[in-house]
């Protein structure tokens, strides 16, 4: 049973499997593959990643990147429009100077101007994010000119050009979050060649968008999916991973019965918060398919299904809705190649928790 | 500015003076506190709420139990109906054996029964958690006599009961969440009676229904707030806290202006994904009661707001709506006596964060 309930489980052949077919896929299509590493946090992980044929990864934050590049895996796009301060100015300057290469994310001229002021032109360089429908960060796709040249004027290095179709996030929504994607990226191009910019690299990506975005006939170079190595309930719910691929689990012991209902001992604080409108509830019973989380507090997670209750003491496999904050929550992964042995072939470390800035 | 954002800040002033009204309203009613440390997971805080007159803390695990007990704060209520295996039983014996004082939560007969087998008898006590009206765990409080005979027949002691009157996290909810937890509890001490045992504590609590709680007449002789050593939106929202009550923010950097929004370096990551059906949005920025969080993401929040917009760099102070997940994002809280200072007094360490097991 490994360690004391709750505690991340990874089976291991599952996440291999996941893995390989997301690298084939993209070869069979000559796109390249740059994984999320915000979602695994592991360099275990990622080795197996590049090993596979990514050629290199995506992180979220300079933190992120430091830990990566520490272990050797220095080939880094951070994708988020970073406000280059005197402190991340220093720590990606130093990364550079270690030898790591590094591509930030841009949304603004104001932003790209920053990366010049701090001395960054030469040593890293940008990509520009467009907006493609999720509405977050990003500027509109035909401003991505005005971006592309005022780094050119800094004398700061435009790599490419990228966005991320977070609306896919939505039931019945991958395929026009894709096609919004193509479309997004195809016109930054233009308005970046437009402005004397030819962007090398077309970056796209998310897990669920991931298979639509491979059918298109798109600009795209690189796709970026980051959840889909390991999976979760939201991508269960959604209809882009079988519930056979998922290859994290919590495991969590029943508690109580109280209410003729399951309560076990994996809360928020192991699983995440994360609950989307569409959601059934705060995760799944791997297990138990026609369950439903439907409470869920720090240490607690009530859970309704019909029939017989597993029994008090009994031991659950539950799928966190999103994976990416689930591990985060964690300093280990108990990492199994049969989840029926009773201790982990290794406990990978979550190398990359809490570095949020 | 103290650390790089995101961080959580602690304005020790506002923080301070929570904890003694809290005290004060507890000893002017006669009534002892344990507050929950789950929220603050600090060894500095817990120091400081026994300081003020706390008789111990409450702790929702284990790990959490073993984190206050190596620093000294050894008087500890575990509430939560622990499901007594091989490895919780070890480890309570050896806090007993370091001399901690334990109780644990039980709700069910099978629960007490495991408490004894472990040969935990006379080493710890324990508490039955009666269910009034939250639905999550707890025995129905006519059946608190049941698992009280149960351990009294194993030997256990029983040295009271509990609840958690967590349905006062509604809109005007709290009054009535009081009330039922009194009659809840007021049921379950008839209960126990009638099954000749006599419960020493009958303990009661939550933030939101601690004003409540106190002006009741009811055999409540204990109180286990939680949030209200820091504060959060939550509490804001719900008006059980004034916004100037707040102690805990995160500060973050405004990384972008897409589409005329707020972009905030702090995601679900720092702020935790907690967004109760009735929250405005996904936490509160404290200087600008206005605005909204709409979107959350795990390095980003968008916020709108009416009038100008932060400029890009600037840093704003975000109150997340759970603080007690926010806590357990991070590893240090940054101290400041004033939070216009350029640097914190202190960083005060996340002693207990992720000891869920």
């Amino acid at each position: 049973m490994g360690p004391a309930t709750p505690f991340l489980s990874v089976d291991l052949e599952r996440m291999q499997a996941n893995i390989a077919r997301t690298a084939d896929a993209a070869t069979a299509r000559g796109i390249a593959l740059r994984p999320h590493a915000k979602t695994h946090k592991c360099i275990e992980i990622g080795r197996m990643q590049l090993a596979a044929g990514a050629i290199g990864l995506t992180v979220a934050t300079v933190g992120e990147a430091e830990v990566f590049a520490a272990a050797g895996l220095d080939d880094l796009f951070i994708a988020y429009p970073l406000w280059v301060d005197a402190d991340r100015a220093a720590r990606l300057s130093h990364l550079a100077a270690l030898g790591a290469n590094i591509a930030i994310g841009v949304d603004s001229v104001a932003g790209v101007e920053r990366v010049a002021r701090a001395g960054l032109a030469g040593r890293i360089a940008v990509r520009v994010e467009v907006d493609a429908g999720h509405h977050r960060s990003g500027c509109a796709p035909e401003l991505a000119g005005d971006v592309a040249a005022a780094a050119m004027r800094a004398g700061v290095d435009v790599e490419g050009v990228f966005a991320f179709p977070g609306h896919a996030y939505a039931p019945d929504a991958r395929a026009r979050a894709a096609a919004d994607e193509a479309g997004a990226l195809t016109a930054a191009v233009a308005a970046m060649r437009a402005a004397g910019v030819a962007p090398r690299v077309v970056s796209g990506g998310s897990t669920p968008s991931f298979d639509a975005a491979l059918a298109l006939d798109s600009p795209v170079t690189e796709l970026r999916p980051g959840v889909g190595v390991l999976g979760d309930a939201q991508q269960w719910e959604l209809g882009s991973m079988p519930q056979n691929d998922l290859a994290l689990t919590c495991r969590a012991t029943v508690v109580s019965h109280a209410g003729g209902r399951l309560v076990l001992d994996a809360g928020s604080k192991v699983l995440g918060a994360d609950r989307e409108p569409w959601a059934s509830g705060f995760g799944r019973l791997l297990d138990h398919p026609d369950a439903r989380i439907v409470l869920l507090s720090e240490h607690h997670a009530v859970a309704e299904l019909p029939g017989e209750l597993p029994p008090l003491g009994a031991v659950v496999r539950v799928v966190p809705n999103h994976v990416c904050t689930a591990v985060n929550l964690v300093d280990e992964l108990a990492v199994f190649h049969d989840e029926s042995d009773a201790q982990p072939a290794a406990l990978w470390r979550v190398a990359a928790r809490g570095r949020n800035s």
